[in-house]
């Protein structure tokens, strides 16, 4: 990684050379917390396996809403406690006050920084429930709100978009998951093996250029649907977060069941989709999605495992590894986001700095 | 209400003249609900409020979702009981099988015939929550599945994109939350005077035809953004819902706190941009998103009571009465559905029966 000159904004000196060293780093990222943020991790996983949370609250904004959304399914599937996103507003709008003894909340927040998440901490602690902070700044006012802090070591991001930040929140947030389900038994042997192998497959998913190369496709297209289910929909959601951001496309993302309940009317052969397409449940269930798309004659990116799924003939592909459902959302998201990078490049925008953002967005 | 000769799939004759229909008996949905549904809701609400759930998630899809979203916030704001809202994926993809002693686990779905609404409540009884169905089918296998069932007496709706059940589903929900609230002591008196008053200002914003006359203002828009916070934001997330059902617009929903995280990138006056602002909390947190989106030169249009929030100089208006923001969620989005209909109207599109859809969308 070669330091550069930054301006007084932080920011590197070529336009979306920030962004583009920030998705470069993803590999070393995971290597980073696997090989430190594994040990802290497990602790604060062992101090929540002990207090037997009855549900679990996540709040977040943002592109961290999509690290709690994955955290979300992670908790209900392989834990088997009840989840829910909380929106800040019902507390920090309507001063609602409900009743979270026996609960665990955990916020998410790159930043720590935004106040209506750590107002939605502070009054999570004062009725009684448990409360983690899960962001990149340990000195942050929600890490200082939470009982429980665990840091995502991703370093600083150079781009106002989310991009390294946003997969250490879905390691971190994996390993307290597989943490807690362990007890203090240490991982499993299959899950930890697992994990061994993700940072060279990052590495090799951000070496290949697919996707990068088809940016062009979408050079002058103002819309798009993103798609895709369970473990895949964080995905999709973040991967049109982020085409929104850097090259403000109006980039709409579904749950593949749910674009079959209404959205489906508007696309057509001028309304590109991006399926991500997983090679467990989330990816078979979207063989109706496919089938459907197809018949409306959709332009159609798959992204997954070649041999998942097999996208209709004429599909654009950009094949990612095979590996479990809940590992493929931390290697799925990374040449998208190279072509969101890519295709503001194409189209003249600056992705290290996109009009109109900041990087902590101070909502009450 | 003029009877007419439908075709074998149900639909009134002539273009757009079921939603029309649909939309144009709100009012009395309203009534009626008051009238013949309160009493059965009342029984349902004092039986949950008996078993004084610990959590409640909510299951839905599509315009349903919209109302479960609407009912977390009164469930949190008026009960101070945690929420969620459920993602069928975990448990019908994935096999969660979360631990939901405790929980009431309520399915909202218009038609009751969703398999996987109805393999959720299934799951849900097995794993010991409390489950509940709300429906404009006490026929249907959702209905069959819970143990406690609300009808929201709605009628048969004769346009496939949802409107006069989406808002019988917020009233039976609104009077759900408030009949727990009140427990068997019967509706705070006030609550129920401003109930009383409801058929009779949803009738006055069906009479004005201001909505309808600003489709012309979209009739070339291939994107929109619609933004709203707390009670508000399930109406734009509807409205949104329904303009891409309808028109095949890209409508883009965001929290105005999550617009400002991101998304707001994307907004310029090519953009255009619906805000729903109440005269409570909500519309007053809207101050600085419609601040930033003024600075952004958006095209603005401003649904809500005309002296709640001053809207930028040159915004378009649609004014709707001024009342608690929970009851405005149930009048501010007839002028959306009505811009809805005349937009897809206009654009020479049969909002009964868009492109691609069906009335049952049957997602495993």
């Amino acid at each position: 990684m070669v330091e550069r000159a930054e301006d007084a904004a932080g920011r590197s000196g070529g336009r979306g050379e920030g962004m583009a060293a920030d998705i470069a780093e993803q590999a070393d990222g995971y290597a980073r917390l696997l090989a430190d943020g594994i040990g802290p991790i497990a602790k604060v996983a062992n101090r929540i396996a002990e207090s037997q949370p009855r549900f679990v609250l996540f709040t977040a904004r943002g592109t961290s809403d999509h690290a709690a959304l994955y955290a979300a399914y992670l908790t209900e599937i392989r834990l088997g406690i009840p989840t829910g996103l909380a929106s800040p507003s019902a507390i920090t709008l309507y001063g609602a006050r409900p009743d979270l003894r026996g609960a665990l909340v955990v916020g998410v927040s790159q930043s720590g920084g935004s106040p209506d998440l750590v107002e939605v901490m502070n009054v999570a602690r004062q009725v009684g429930a448990d409360t983690l902070a899960v962001t990149n700044n340990p000195a942050s006012p929600l890490a200082a709100a939470a009982e429980l802090h665990i840091d995502v070591l991703a370093g600083r991001e150079r781009a106002v978009a989310a991009t390294k930040t946003y997969t250490a929140e879905l390691l971190a947030l994996l390993l307290l998951v597989e943490g807690i389900r362990a007890g203090d038994g240490g991982l499993d042997p299959v899950v930890r093996a697992e994990l061994d192998r993700l940072p060279g497959l990052a590495q090799s998913v951000l070496a290949d250029t697919t996707a990068s190369q088809l940016a062009a496709r979408y050079r002058f297209a103002d819309r798009l649907v993103t798609t895709g289910r369970g473990y895949a929909y964080p995905t999709a959601r973040e991967t049109a977060l982020k085409l929104m951001e850097t090259s403000y496309l109006s980039a709409l993302a579904f749950s593949g069941a749910d674009l079959l309940h209404g959205p489906l009317a508007m696309t057509d052969p001028d309304v590109p989709v991006l399926a991500v397409v997983g090679g467990g449940p989330g990816g078979a269930a979207m063989r109706e999605v496919l089938g459907r798309l197809s018949e409306r004659r959709a332009d159609l990116l798959v992204v997954g495992p070649a041999d998942a799924e097999s996208a209709p003939p004429g599909a654009a592909r950009v094949p990612t590894p095979r590996v479990d459902e809940r590992l493929a959302a931390l290697l799925d998201i990374l040449p998208l986001q190279q072509l969101a990078l890519a295709l503001a490049l194409a189209r003249g925008e600056d992705p290290d700095a996109p009009r109109g953002l900041r990087k902590v967005t101070e909502t009450l």
